[in-house]
């Protein structure tokens, strides 16, 4: 295989393995298996053939190796599948094996099972986020820090409320892949359960319910819908991800600071510089996030599929679906290490709070003199103000008290008040209160 | 503006005239004027200013040129407008005029009000698009022809099942696309209301409310999730008409002949090749599908945005969030007029079925012969049989009947029954019965 | 129209006039004349035919709104152009209009001359860059600055050296723009010149030569390589500028301060926030390129068209290719100002070396103290020092002085000098002088 | 791994085998080899410590698994790499491992090192592909066949120069990739050789020369245009294999029969359906393509990264760029054995031809009649002969003879020529020349 290295640090090693071959192979044989035996529930099949044919290949393991092999003449992994597995069963069993079903119904079937844990470790991942970003919102609700709008300094806010927009980004994009559907496929050779009539319908909504599959109104060969879904909601979770190292990133800049990545053994260090702690897991999280676009990519490109089977499209499909959910998982994991490890320094966020000079709380300042000074005065004042206070670095609020027009005129607290990016928050604490009830409602 | 000729093709003219410059400033207007009125009513805006800057804005209207001109030096649409619209209010009420708001509160607002009429315009032609799909089923519930998978001869399927997994496709499209939720945008500069603190969030509701939008959990000014549902939900359709189109397309070929586009004066008419009639509407809502994906695919590569405010990211959703919409109108626009009159063909898929003289019913003789002849030869004599038949252009059943292996030994009648793609339909009707009944379950 | 607003922030206006319906219509006009210009002289049109055909559609003009009615039926707009223009011919004139022609030789090459001054206009654009760039490198070759990587402080660079890196990643795609072929595509019905034997290649390479076209070596209708070119190309120039607009947008951040956008009449400024000077170019330079990539991923989604015709996937290219024209031309537009105009502060370099209290010196520190103390302890002194000094604002160079391990042991003028960023520039200024060399020569 | 079956038939296995762990850390000891011998040779490291370190590293083996398990925390592969192979040379050489150089450093030219016998590879399987069509175009030059567009039977072509512009457009994108550099990457911590000043330009060309790699005119950490001139090019080889793997698709359909994959034993086969031949090497091809589009989605995507290092935009490179040329180079594997054995069905495309009884030959037939009958009349008379002619299945030339208007009119002959396909080929064969002249030119 193209070395592990270049993609496996971005995804879940957990989740690699049990989506390898052996689990692909195990995911073949549970279609096959649960097909036997709602084909045998109906008197499709003989009484107890299906237990037979599970003693069968319990016993003679399919070989790996001579599947690989044997895809690409056929070009899907089904074939040499199904050729090898029932090659393993007595003769007398083997008619009884893939019975009505054809490579498409085994391999995106088997993909559904592959991906049902997936989900479920998925959601895992983003509650647990999700519990950590509530810590994180409940220590910081009052913590002032400075809002930043197209990456240049603009008012405050606090880091409560960022993390509750985090939260609030990812708790939406989980609801979302909490929705989507995994059916089974099957249709047979070409989608109707050919030669066997309405059993074909009856049979595939018994194999959804065997396999803990959702059960599609139809068999979807062509109809790619539910890949769509499915793809485009983990591109979801991997943005809303993408987003939080993005300002993870842009805070523990060295000259903001204002949060670091948890600390480990070895994480982020730099072979030649000691001073540097790299955002590692932001690098990796925003690394795996935009693979993730570019699988969503060939996923919607592929929607459309020709007549009854793709001729290349659906192909397309298998590596960029998985390796989405691979992705995913691998950034959920290194997420949710950083959110419940996130180091906050307040005091670097006071600090650059206050970078302007009190330019930053020129509009509440304004605000209090308008009614004094009049509007146009008042933002002269209070912008002149500004400039002098990061010139002389003294504080905004003593440069105005000083000022000729304001000295005497307002008083000092109010002054103080006004310059006081912690009494300039807004909704911020509000907006965490309401994220919260929001967050725990479903 | 760049030639109309080389993209308007593919849209819905109706929709790009209610998109244009005067709907934008309309919807910036209805937000900002909302935003007076819900002030007003807390008290923030004197009682009756907010009816004043109604009245003064119809009397005065922006130009809609200079806030093209004035865009580029802010970056965005609202600043100029801001500045143009506050000019022509009276003094004393221009101080209330984008009160608490900044540019994106007004941008993304009036880009999800522009949206709304869109999505009840793609509900209707849905609608439409499976009403007609409805009728093609109850019409074709029994036609047969032929299924291909790999875009090769396979087994019988109808018409009627294949449009049925068409309308599901749509169907499902449609489903997710009325569930995606048109959000009012408003925070204030970085997103928290400030100066205004708990009012923000009463504010945000009723302006929700006052304009028909939904009402997001907190602002989203930076949680992208709204853009990328409604982004991931047009491209959905589109795929769904892609796949359409596709399949019409395959089917219209010389060689096929089994439907054709509906013919009207000068449609897909050839200047140099009168006996040609292309699939024009089938080409349109393939071009236009591929620029939805292109449009996707930079709305979910922007989904991280930094910090309180995009810096590009944000400016690059605009124009592929509405072209999106208003190229999926488009193309739904010709699939309703394409599904409503489609010419269906049964005598060319009746022609079809035979091509291989019997090939794709091979499967069900050798079912037939298998407990006579046992498997293998069943198999064996079936296939060549077909051969036969194909090279001496004989009927297969005839074919058959003479093969010495089955001579005398299987009755004509079973033989023919065996050999008639009608009687192996397998769930082909009973899929078209299940997928109606989902299809008007909601 | 779909509202202009949202897209021509990111477009060059010049560009936007010179592609207008207009423009379009003339460009057809070119192609059809130069047609009968060449066809012509080669005795397949009556003499003195091409010279009246021109003066009749001097004087009788297409009907640009007509044309744009056409156009869906046909499904693009050759169809209705040589109809009209056709009827404004005498009778005589008819039947050589368009001789030997079909719609996608109009269109592609009319869309080959309208990219004609475009590239010429980014060419030029990308020189105003060069030139901008090597005049920040000469100024520059000596300023140091921090370099950053994973957007924390590493080791010192000049602004001069990152100058030049960008001006070599401009300067590269420039040259790769400058090779791209403009070719003409003339074919006829099913790329054959049906009906005109070997006088249909003669004709194109006399059109191409008209024309100032490429010729290509055949006609190239479903090899869509010319495409695939052109759009890679333009998304190489996209790509350079927007890591120069990356790299400014990090660079003007409150709290680095080390660029900012050059100053110009309410550019940049907030409606709401009198501090604020946003950087404006440089989001509309990003903005525009993630446009960019998205009409690309359309571009190179469409290379394979089926047969002797695109059903849709010729006509997803029109749009995006020429969109992508006029972005990259906005972009370089926004680029060259801002290159030419961008205000350094190496007083806030300078500021911003110091911020780690030496930190990002401890490793030429650290070669310093080796010979004597060997490399461990080496290293752990230099990293002490720099928390040292960086919790008591001490220079690095005194602190290190007063350690007990280094006091007497080092020079004074050694330590300062390890300390001192000015003197760890690496190849910097080699460089610089390297690319300069580079970029003039070609 | 995840599952290998999902992915693999798309690669090249040849070409994965040389591309696993042990080829990296293979690429990376080269690297850091060569950097040592580099330095030796300009005095930088002690005279025959670049002799030992190769000969310890050849005894002591870098452990391939601990690489891996230590990428996380570092983020890339080069971190552990140095760490374990420093382990195991010598103490006193430790200092001179991996000297002046920075992890980017090692991974690009690593992944360039790897991409170099790709490169030979990809333009081996080109030449090959160039070859095989060239005899078919020799063969086939004079095979008429129907030309298609929109899918619509149009006019005659030949296969052969069908198969020449298939080779166009391999050859032109085998003429790019050929031009694309692989330069070595090497510029220390910040891309500026700190502590090495010039040397360290020196060392880069030298390094360059000694690992047979491009010299870069600048380190380019964050100036990828090379990825991006790698990726585009790598994508547009795909474009034109996947255009050909369109093209057979459609005309191996069952209906349409003209050309056959080249039959091999299993190849194509179905399990269910024997008169099946899956077209599996075109749908392989595809596949890949699709895949590589999105590879290149994220390389373009990636382009602007930011200062001195990506933070996840360098990472998110690794995958796609190797992967790309993997899935290149399978699909050129299965384009080569399709082009050498592909089967040609010259008397189905005859038939094909005469499928619209005449239809397509309408517009020479009124060439010929329009100087007896006018143009209008002419146009008339042929196409209800043709539609005559395929109601009644009678030749269209006899259908035309015995027609009011035409007979006795126009001789018998000259009927037939018209009516002759194979006499309405245009410039088919002369392009045939002209594209192998072409082809033979480099």
């Amino acid at each position: 295989m193209p070395s592990v290295f270049l993609k496996h640090p971005f995804m879940s090693q957990r989740a690699v393995a049990e989506c390898d071959d052996d689990a692909m192979v195990g995911a073949m044989l549970a279609f096959e298996l649960a097909l036997a035996e709602v084909q045998e529930a109906s008197g499709a099949v003989p009484a107890g053939v299906s237990q037979q044919m599970r003693q069968q290949l319990e016993r003679a393991k399919v070989n790996v190796a001579e599947v690989a092999e044997g895809i690409s003449s056929g070009g899907n992994v089904a074939i040499p599948f199904v050729k090898q597995s029932r090659a393993l069963l007595a003769d007398e069993n083997k008619r009884y094996w893939h019975q009505g079903a054809t490579s498409q119904d085994v391999v995106d079937s088997a993909l559904m099972l592959l991906l049902k844990p997936r989900l479920a470790a998925l959601d895992d991942l983003l509650l647990r986020c999700r519990s950590a970003a509530v810590a994180i919102m409940d220590t910081h609700i009052d913590t002032p820090m400075v809002g930043r709008t197209l990456m240049q300094q603009a008012l405050p806010i606090t880091f409560g409320v960022k993390v509750a927009h985090w939260a609030i980004g990812l708790e939406q994009a989980r609801r979302r892949l909490s929705a989507v559907k995994l059916p089974v496929q099957f249709g047979g050779a070409v989608g109707v359960h050919s030669g066997w009539d309405k059993l074909g319908l009856e049979w595939m909504d018994a194999l959804a319910e065997r396999l803990g599959l959702a059960g599609p109104v139809l068999p979807w060969h062509t109809d790619r819908y539910p890949i769509h879904a499915l793809g485009t909601a983990f591109d979801a979770v991997a943005g809303a991800a993408e987003k939080i190292a993005l300002d993870v990133s842009l805070l523990t800049q060295t000259e903001v600071g204002e949060v670091a990545e948890p600390s480990a053994p070895g994480m982020g260090e730099s072979s030649s510089m000691p001073h540097k702690r790299n955002p590692v897991r932001s690098a990796l999280i925003r690394g795996a996030a935009r693979q993730v676009h570019g699988h969503t990519n060939v996923l919607i490109n592929a929607a459309a599929q020709p007549l009854e089977r793709g001729l290349g499209e659906w192909h397309a499909e298998w590596s960029p679906l998985i390796e989405s959910a691979l992705l995913v998982e691998g950034a959920l994991e290194q997420l949710a290490v950083l959110l419940e490890g996130l180091e906050v320094n307040p005091v670097n966020m006071q600090r650059n709070l206050a970078a302007t000079g009190g330019g930053i709380m020129a509009e509440p300042v304004a605000r209090l003199l308008t009614p004094i000074l009049g509007a146009d005065k008042a933002k002269a004042v209070s912008a002149a103000a500004a400039e002098t206070s990061r010139l002389e670095s003294r504080p905004y609020s003593d440069v105005l008290a000083d000022h000729p027009d304001v000295k005497g005129v307002v008083g000092a607290e109010d002054l103080r008040n006004a310059c006081n990016p912690a009494l300039y928050l807004g909704s911020s604490s509000a907006q965490v209160l309401r994220a919260k009830e929001w967050l725990k409602s479903s």
